[in-house]
């Protein structure tokens, strides 16, 4: 069966890419096959990253860029993920407004959305979305906006995993920036003040401009992040948000050249997978009644009530074994 | 330096416990070997851990609950955790109205708040609430609330490293409830529908009865949650849910004895300190250029940019090798 859909997802059929969409989220066995397969012509779309606290005007913001880019004749895909929808039902994602995307150019593809909601406790979700991110390159669009929403270790990882990270803040957050800044300005190439006509919003952009000046620069020697005002209500500055993101594009294209700028993603991707993989083979393990590294999970705990060991280190003891290979 | 502090700390100074709470937050060196000596005293607190989504009122109940549960001669600590800190700079905890508890009855210690902040990206939030609160219970206070923002698996994670789990809904989230069940019925042991004079109180109440009559309950069998209805703005329903957690806390001495009920809880503590342990080795492998199972990262990134490999792949052979204690 899955044959046929991926004869048919590559010959450019819509249904057979939203097939192998919900295949893949499903988590079906054929998945990891399927992917494999469809990674080698996954290797061209640049990747956008929107993140920022619930509230932010993330939704629209993004349906008003995904319009933009579809200017420049690439096809546009937008990946919505919400690592909160345990708790919010992903009632972050499902009170977005429909959006008309505009008509098609020859040759270009109409602008997909698809969104990526946490199923429950077992995460699985930054593996999901780049899943889904990879089908969607593969399928032949060139342009991805990952949207993620910034709570959590989770949320944020998503959006550094992209080629263009942009982090969106509105003159609420004003009062707080200085504890904001450690999390957001590491992992920003570009800053967005949303709701621009708010009262704080001229003090939050000079903020955000001297914090940005002052950033150490870890992803990208040379690169100060741009601040950029928009109001998503009037499409204010969308333009030039869109063109900021082009520069950032430029800037890296010819510092890193292309091979270098997927390699500094991949680096992160592959991060993020990692971490997902251990959380589910530690949880796999324990299930067996280990620990990981084998030591029976009965015993140790044993020692941990009776007092004569701590779980501090009885953890940080399991894991140095595990990371040295030690049985 | 460390000596003289935790001579005093076991004489009952306040401020020592301060102190040391404080270094332990900042990652101090003298941290692990200051908890291993504290640890074998830290036997007793009951804990109890109350989660939703912001909103929902949780501090307003939990400064209550604290008072509530002052009247058993008991004392109290509450540790409020922010895992969304670095995109709300901790608002929401820091927007928690100042709350006069009520004067400590003979051999009682006042009431005592502290909160914990995930400090920027790294993590390691669950280690630092779980030594918070080993020091707490060392220091004496025999009932523990650990109040957690439920949004993404840390805030579930240390909402479950409880003896009782609170789960606090209002009535808004009562559309969602389909969605939302998974990860709430999952860690609740009590349910509580705040803000319970709203339009839709009565048919979310339903609704969870249900659930919780439907949950398997994999906790604690022959346990169904409650659900609690309270009004923390007059204080209603409080009486009720500190009842429904001393309820639940006889079930689970009568079912599991006190070593059960501890070696429980301490097993989720462990799952929790595993996890973040891992992560934090991960980055530190990645760091010094090499997947966890010690295979060059470089050489990876090589496979994968060029397309020969897949990262999800790559990923979950180096966890499936490392699981293994393979090379």
């Amino acid at each position: 069966m899955a044959e046929t859909i991926l004869s048919k997802f590559f010959a450019g059929d819509v249904r057979s890419l939203s097939r192998l969409l919900t295949l893949v989220e499903d988590g079906h066995p054929d998945a990891s096959r399927i992917l494999a397969e469809v990674y080698p012509r996954a290797r061209h779309a640049y990747r956008v990253g929107i993140t920022g606290a619930p509230g932010a005007g993330k939704s629209t913001l993004v349906n008003l860029l995904a319009a933009q880019e579809m200017q420049s004749g690439d096809s546009v895909a937008v990946i919505a993920v919400d690592p909160t929808s345990p708790f919010t039902g992903g009632a972050l994602l499902g009170d977005r407004i429909r959006f008309d995307y505009p008509e098609p150019k020859p040759g270009q593809k109409p602008a997909f959305f698809r969104s990526a909601a946490s199923r429950g406790h077992t995460g699985g979700l930054a593996r999901s979305t780049e899943e889904m991110a990879v089908l969607l390159d593969a399928f032949g669009y060139q342009r991805l906006i990952i949207e993620s929403v910034g709570v959590g270790q989770v949320g944020l990882d998503i959006a550094e995993a992209a080629d263009t990270t942009v982090v969106v803040l509105v003159p609420e957050s004003g009062d707080d920036i200085q504890a904001e800044k450690a999390g957001l300005m590491e992992i920003a190439d570009i800053l967005v003040v949303n709701k621009a006509d708010r009262p704080g919003a001229a003090t939050l952009v000079d903020d955000l401009r001297q914090a940005a000046r002052l950033r150490h620069a870890h992803r990208l020697p040379g690169w100060t992040p741009p601040v950029v005002t928009t109001r998503a209500q009037t499409g204010e500055g969308i333009a030039d948000l869109a063109q900021q993101i082009e520069t950032h594009r430029s800037f890296r294209l010819s510092q890193q050249g292309p091979e270098g700028m997927r390699r500094s993603r991949l680096k992160q991707v592959l991060l993020n997978l990692l971490r997902e993989e251990l959380r589910v083979a530690v949880n796999e393990a324990v299930g067996q009644g280990k620990l990981p590294g084998g030591r029976p999970l009965d015993g140790v705990l044993d020692e941990v009530v009776a007092g004569r060991e701590d779980p501090f280190t009885a953890a940080r003891t399991a894991v140095l074994r595990l990371m040295k290979g030690l049985p």
